[in-house]
Order: C-alpha cells, then structure tokens, then sequence
C-alpha cells in the first residue's frame, strides 16, 4: 500500500487563493467582505440584502446511512461534490457547518472534509475560526448572568428558582461542569441553586443563529427564549430580562456567513454548526439562501444519519426558511454497509458480500424515506482503499432494484476528477424537475402526532409512549400558542430506532419520548428519546496531550 | 454650554483608514498583516521576528493618581499624547491594554480613550475585537477540564482535590460563578469539589500572554502553572498534564499585538490586559516590543495609579522585558485631586482651591515615588470643562514647588492640537538622557522584604504584617527556587493605604498581607492585601439591558 498523506498534510500543501478573489469570482467586492486573515471572510450584511431579488440555484442535500465507526464521509462528499460541479463547467458552492472546538481535544479529529475534498484553512476552522462560537457563547452566559442577577436584586419577576431551564455553555468537553450548584459563599454571590454547562453547540442561541432569517429575526427570536417558570408555570422570556438586545449586539457579526474555499479554490460557506441531536444539526439558513442567490448549485449537508440530519433538514430548516431542496444524495461506505450487515469492525478489511447486502437494508431504508419528501436520491459510495470490486457491485445492484443510483466516488483520493459521475448525475436529477418537496407532516398537525409521525414514517416504529406528564406538557404547549412549531426529535444516531446497537433497519420497535423541551426562540420542540448528552468529556488521553506547535509554528496532533 | 458629542458619536465621524495603510506608514507589508475586518490587523510573527536587529525608540509610560470617581482620564492622554507626538512631526506609536468584555454589560463604559482621543473602531475593540480574550478563556479552561479529567480517570499525579488552586474563567459579570460546586450528578461526572470562576482579565494566562517574549516562551510559561497540590505539598504543573502544547496551540494567534488606529489615524497597539491587582496590568511586552522597534516615541499606559500601576509596569514588566522608560507622565484631573481633598463628588463643580491644594499630596506622592525609578517626570492636567483658571494655577504652583511641570492638555475636547506642550516636553524629557531607570528592590532580596520595600517606599506604610503561614509559604517558595520572582501586590487602587477611603497621602499605615499566591507561569508572587475581587457581579440596572441594535445597524447603550 502506498504512503498515504495526511489530511493536514494535503490541507498544508494546498495552494490557497487570496479570500477576495475567491469572493470576486461570485460578485462580491472587496469592501462587502470582512476579511480575517487572507483565507476567510464574512460576507456584509448589506450585499447579503442586496441579493434578495436574485433567482436561486439547485439546492443539494447530502446525507448519509446511520454513522458507524467505519465513517461515511459525509462533509467530505459534500467538499467533493461541489468541486466536482465546479469541474463540470457548474457554477457551485457548498454550505457546511462550522466545527465545534470543545471536541478537538477529545477523541475526535478535525471537521472540514478529508483527503482530496476538504475546505481550508483546516486548522483555524476548527480552532478559533471567525469567532462565531465564541459570540455565541458570550450571548448564552450573558443571558444566563442576567437571570442570577435578577433574581439576586429581588426577582421582581417572580422566577422559580427551581425551573430555571436556561443554563450556562462551554466550547469545552467538561464534565466537571455537567451539574453544579452556583452562588455559594455567602450573601454577595446569590441564592445557591442547581445548574450546570452543555456544551455551546447545544446552546438554544446557536439554533437560532442558525434558523434566523436576519438580525431583526434574530434578536426577536433571542427575546422569545424562555429561560425559566413562575410558580404559577407561566413562562419568563429572554425578553422580560431585557437581554434580547446585548445578545443581538453580541452576535452581530457571527450571523455573517464566513466564506473558505476548498483544496480547488472553490467557494464554500462554513458558518454555524447546532447540535444534530436537540437541534436541527444544519449550518445557516442565511449562508444558505445567500450561497443560492450567489451560485447555480448549492451543496450543502445535515448531521448524522438521514433519518435525524435529512429529516430536520426537510421538516425544520427547509419548511421554516420556505427552501426548496431539488435533489439529495445518500453517501455509503462499503465498510460502513458491512457493520450494518453485523460484520465487527476488526473484521472490515475482508471482502464480505452476504454481509453488505444484509447491511443495505438500511440504506434501502433511507433512500425510501428521502422519497417521501418529494426529493430524488441518489446514493454516492464513497471510496475506501479495501473496497472490492464484488462488493461495490453489489451496491449498485441493491440501490438500482430500489430505481435509483449508486455512484463509486474517488474525490477523497482524487479530489474532483474523481466525482464527475455523481456530479453529472446531480445536474440530471436537479434539472429534471422532479423534485415536489413537500415536509413530512403539516404545522396544523397536534405536537404528538407530529411525533408520531415521524416515529412510523422515518423510523418504521410500531407504537410512541410517552408519560402522561409529557403529553400534558405538550397540550399546555399547544394552548400556549406553539402547537404549529415542527418537532425536533432528540435521538440516537447509531439506528432507526431509539436502541443505538439496533443497526440495520428494525421495524415495529417501541419509540419512548421521555422528556420534552420548548426552544421557543429556536422555533421547535425537543422530543427526546433515550440519553442525549449535551456536555461531553474527555477521554483517558485526551487527543490535547498530544496538540503541539512544531519548530515550524506549524500545528501538530490536532488531526 | 455647548453641546457635546459623545464618545461614539465622535468615534463613528471618524474617517478611518484602511489598516493596510496603517501598517504601510509603520513599514509593514500587506502580507506581513492578517487583517481582521478592514480596520484591525494583527501583525505577523515573522515580521516581529525580523525587527530584532532595529534600534529602540523612546518609551514613555503614561500613570495617574490614585483613582477616584471623578474619573483621571488615563487611556485617553495615553492616546492624546500619541496624536499629539506625531502632530509635532514625530514618530510616535501607542500601546494600551484591550477592554474586557463582561464589565461592558455592567455599569462600565468603553476602554478606548475618549472625546478626541480614541483608538478606533471602539465598538469591536470593546466587543470581540479580535478574539484575544476569548482564546485566553478557552486555554484557561481546556487545562481545568484536563485537571478534572486527570482526576476522573484514576488521578496517577495524585493530586490533592482540595488543594486544587487552578479555576476557571469567564469574560463575563457573573457573580453565581464565584464559589461552586462541581462535577456533581453521579459516578460519571467525576469527583465532587469546589471550584470556582474568575473573570478572564484575572486569569494567570491573560498575565502570561502580556509577559511572554515568544511563542516558545509562551509555551514554556504555560508549563510553569502551578495547577494544584499534592498532599505531600508538592506542586503539580500543567506540564504534568501536558496541557500546555494545546494551550499555546490556543493561544498562537492571541500572542500576535493588535494594530488598530487614533481618531487622527495613528498607529496603536490594543494588546493583552491583564488586572492591576493580582496580575501586572499592563499590555503585552511583545507589542510594546515591536512598537519601539517601529517608531521613535511609543506612549503606553499602566492600571490603576502609579501606586500599582507604574509600579509594576517598573518591577514586573520593565525589570522581565529588559525595558528602559524614558520619561513618565503622571495624569491628575482638578476634578480628582478635589476629590483626594475631601471634597464629594457632588460639590466638584464648585471652585474650592483649598480643598484642590490639600488634594495635591496624592500627586505629590505619586510624582516622587516615580522619579524613585530614577524616571523622569511631567504632570498632565486633564482638562474638564469646569475646572477654573485658579484651580489650574494652583496645580501647576504645587508641581513646580517638586521641580517638576504640570501642563495643561486639552486632547479631549481638541484631539492633538490640544496637547502640543505636553508632546514638546515629553520628547525633551526623553532626549535629555536624564531617566537612569532602576527596579525598586533587587531580584536577590527575599520575597518578604520585597513586599516591605513597595510598601515601605511607595505606600509610606509604617508596618508590614503577615501570619506566620504567609511567611512560611513565602520561605517554602524560596527554597524552591522562586525567590528571585518579583512581587505583585494586590491592594485597593483608591489608596496608598489599604483602606480605600483615605485618600491623599497617608503615611505609617498598616499594610495586612492576608494571602500569598505563586503565579509560577507569569512569574510573580502575589501579595494581598483587602478583600480582592476577581469576579465582578452585574448591578441592579446593568447595561446590558439598554444594549441595542439601532435600525441603521449601530449598537446603542454600550458606552
């Protein structure tokens, strides 16, 4: 086997094009993006608006089977489809999420694709990057110190400090910060009471940021947050503290999209990056509608598998931002197949076809369910050097009796040259008119049906239970004037169902939603399904005792 | 009376040059700057690296009076000095501390100067500017996460949990962060201890960042943390944790000075800001560096008065950086040294000589105890609409009784064109060879008599005290080597004394130092004395709930 380069390595040895041509080539001046460094900027808000009356472009979903451990490469694909467009003749651009920096310690290494296809700079878009994480942070603390405040200087609004539901974030993997009682030490610090940190990937400012249409939309969505209950259980909003405002201003110029380009010196928008669990796991609606007035094809992705990233993307994002998605593509890995199929992942080297074929269920499953929205699918299998030919044959041969497509893609050893099938096949699907997008349940339906919903259609579960409290809550919800919001369901990514080792595609399982949550400025419910951890930890040997700068300045250990 | 532009509204008029050009005028190539919007830049390593070989320029350091409620004006002469040297043909450049975000929310203003003489664009150096302290935040924090992890996965170092000395940070007023309880919640969460919060400002690596020479050094200083103990007393190092290649990988973009401009579009560094009381308070040594490697007069500025401020700017800073100041400024208001004579803020309007000549003491102290550091010294006058010709005659009388000048500027109201004389007197102070500089008290002399010889010379205190403990430690750090550290003593910036309500010149006070710190990293020995506060609270009516966006898109209420 050859040696094979390094991501960081490739990323390094890219020749980047100074950020201003790549935002000359889509028609923004100089003095409409806001520099950081020589290879990043924000796009001003004012061409942004000037855009608006501009017809869009195709938009392209790319979503994936369930994750294993093998990996699926999903940003990957999606870096490699837009330069494949591009090398097309197409004008392309991809919008993918922003990196959270927490996890660049732990175990996980970087997120701006792999190989051949990745965006760069690598290392500041999943270190520091434009500072988006970080504003998001400071408006969520600001909100969360604004709260104890209050309450230290009277509580003139009658906040229970027992329902304080607004707590504090980190861009950390800490533990130790789960659950903590604050304001000990006497009178001068507060009434001591229970709280903790998620990590800021899971802040409710981070979804908004991600769903608001423009500043104006944002800073009513920031005052719309409830952070807390009375005793009467009537809801405290961000608003009633008079905090919406300083978030805004906190958050001004994180709202811009942030514009990279990939290793072929295509533009892509790298900008926001919620949770995929109790969010909606997709990067802005605003770098995505400015990406579709700016080019002629907008790849873009949503977290996880199909069933959780693609099922938000359509039933959140599209429904609420009134996007019209014209085509998705489904990446499998052969490896990834097999795990599904029962094959351990020591064992993923051997050819293995009985396996794969079982494993393809539950691809069968997500291309079916993508078709429900009214999306056509195709399935891009993404390369890996162990792949046999038998087995990438019998791929093709399941997805093609479903009528569809699979496409063996190469962009991770070959860059664009390596995609030109899938990219072609895209520009057929989008051009086609086919696509007659349509959610998967309407806003008029109760929140528990909406749940149900998407339980039997996306998930093939038998029954939804759930307490009696958690459908009170949902009642007292609609009552309130929230019943029209979607359903953002909270559950693992490993499976259909809500059992992570369930691999493949399970029918008739039991969904139980034990807990419900209103991210009223977000503009969803959270349903949630099993453990969802919202502040992870670091391992035994965290991947920072190993994250250096070498003699060159150069940045070692972090991929 | 007139009316008057505030701050922003004069900050906004400004016409701004392009930071490109900034840099040209300073001989820094465009790709030599990494811009950061169109207005702000950092400057690269590479260049700073080169300048090694150039010929200093002259530093001036800008220090006041002790504080008072009537505010001094400190920021803004350092900045009115810079206009008012390059007004008069000279090669001047500024470098002053960045702001801290979370007090913007609270009751303070902005940290940019101000009327005429401000560091521009205020709004971002006083929000995010260009991601310093947030970088700050999250190295601080990832070696808290580490030392909780270290712990949760078995603790080989054996560290003693309650001798934990490390907290964390926020940029943020929260008060309900001061004293916690962490890692609580069960099994997974770790081991259950008491912790805290600190505001960023405060953090050992803020200290760090402003004293380093080089990444290298950064990185070496990082490893220096003390961390916690052992039980056996022996300390543990954020080496020993191998936090500290991740924390200068945070940190590597920080450690670049930030170059922004005046209102008249002179250059200016806005770089680190560590607090006056337990840190240093002074900006970072590495733009200092590179700006007397870059003009011929660089004006910066220490916190608080000259009690804290320039005496650490003299023994920590100077003494560490191997810097030699050239002359000092010493900045007093009529309005302040009314206020140091007993007068309340109320009745400052009113003309009181009397009171104004007894108030004197304060600079009179302050104007001796600098020229201690065989520096020497020029008193500037403030100038504030309401101040009488006889009020500022009689300032000028008491000065020249020291042998030394006190001139009247009115950079405030009039930018440069109202500071020529101080500018004039400033560069013959600087060229006349007379400053002979000298550390107060010698690396050698032991820890304790360090303390004594800052209180004893600058505070004209009469006694020093400490518990047996604080000696005990200060010997225990001694015999580990740290005896040649530098003291850093955390006292009531409103005094000499310890007691913040004796203003003026008190003499034979008793100074208390109730605690010792070893900030092993930043290398200095804290000594305090009072009640010290490293995590401000919000009051009743903060700022932040009249922090806006405008319809134009302009922050309203942040100063």
């Amino acid at each position: 086997m050859p040696t094979v380069a390094s991501d960081i390595e490739i990323a390094r040895a890219a020749t980047k094009k100074p950020i201003f041509e790549i935002g000359a080539r889509l028609g923004i001046a100089s003095e409409d993006l806001v520099p950081y460094g020589h290879d990043k900027a924000k796009v001003s808000a004012q061409f942004i608006n000037a855009q608006s009356k501009k017809p869009d472009g195709k938009l392209i979903l790319v979503t994936a089977i369930n994750p294993t451990p093998a990996g699926e490469g999903k940003t990957t694909t999606t870096v490699g489809l837009g330069d494949g467009l591009n090398r097309i003749g197409k004008n392309a651009m991809i919008c993918v999420r922003e990196p959270s920096l927490g996890p660049c310690f732990g175990v996980k290494g970087g997120a701006a694709g792999g190989g051949h296809a990745q965006v760069v700079p690598m290392e500041d878009i999943n270190l520091h990057f434009t500072g988006d994480f970080h504003a998001i942070t400071s408006a969520h603390n600001l909100l969360a110190a604004m709260i104890d405040n209050h309450i230290y200087w009277g509580n003139a609004l009658n906040i229970d400090v027992r329902r304080i539901t607004w707590r504090r974030v980190m861009d950390m993997n800490d533990r130790a910060l789960r659950e903590i009682v604050g304001s000990l030490g006497g009178v001068s610090n507060g009434f001591p009471r229970e709280g903790g940190f998620d990590i800021t990937v899971a802040s409710e400012v981070m979804a908004i940021l991600c769903l608001a249409n423009d500043l104006e939309d944002l800073e009513k969505r920031l005052g719309d947050i409830i952070v807390a209950y009375r005793t009467d259980k009537t809801p405290v909003f961000a608003r009633d503290l008079k905090a919406d405002g300083a978030m805004a201003v906190l958050l001004k110029d994180a709202m811009q999209p942030n514009l990279v380009q990939t290793l072929e010196n295509n533009p892509a928008f790298v900008h926001g990056g919620p949770f995929a669990n109790i969010a909606h796991g997709c990067n802005s609606v605003i770098a995505t509608r400015t990406a579709l007035k700016l080019a002629d094809y907008v790849v873009t992705e949503a977290g996880f598998g199909a069933d959780l990233g693609a099922e938000k993307f359509f039933d959140i994002k599209c429904r609420k931002a009134g996007l019209k998605p014209d085509a998705a593509v489904i990446v499998a890995t052969v490896r990834a197949l097999k795990m599904n199929g029962g094959v351990a992942k020591d064992d993923l080297g051997q050819e293995n076809v009985d396996a794969l074929t079982r494993g393809c269920s539950n691809l069968g499953r997500h291309v079916a369910n993508v078709r429900k929205f009214g999306v056509p699918v195709v399935v891009a299998i993404n390369h890996f050097i162990s792949d046999t030919d038998a087995e990438v044959a019998a791929v093709k041969e399941y997805v093609a009796h479903l009528g569809a497509e699979a496409i063996l893609c190469r962009h991770w050893a070959e860059g664009s040259a390596g995609i030109e099938e899938l990219a072609w096949k895209v520009v057929e699907m989008a051009q086609s008119g086919t696509a007659k997008f349509e959610p998967i349940y309407p806003d008029a339906m109760p929140l528990m049906e909406k749940i149900e919903a998407v339980a039997a259609k996306i998930y093939h579960a038998g029954e939804v239970t759930a307490t009696k409290a958690v459908r009170d809550q949902l009642k007292a919800w609609e009552e309130q004037g929230y019943g029209k919001l979607p359903v953002c369901m909270a559950k693992t990514q490993y499976s259909f169902s809500t059992d992570p080792t369930l691999r493949g595609a399970p029918e008739g399982h039991v969904v139980t939603v034990r807990e419900v949550r209103l991210s009223a400025g977000a503009g969803f419910v959270v349903a949630i399904t099993g453990e969802i951890m919202t502040m992870p930890g670091l391992p035994r040997s965290p991947a920072a005792e190993r994250i250096v700068l070498n003699e060159q300045g150069y940045i070692e250990g972090l991929f």
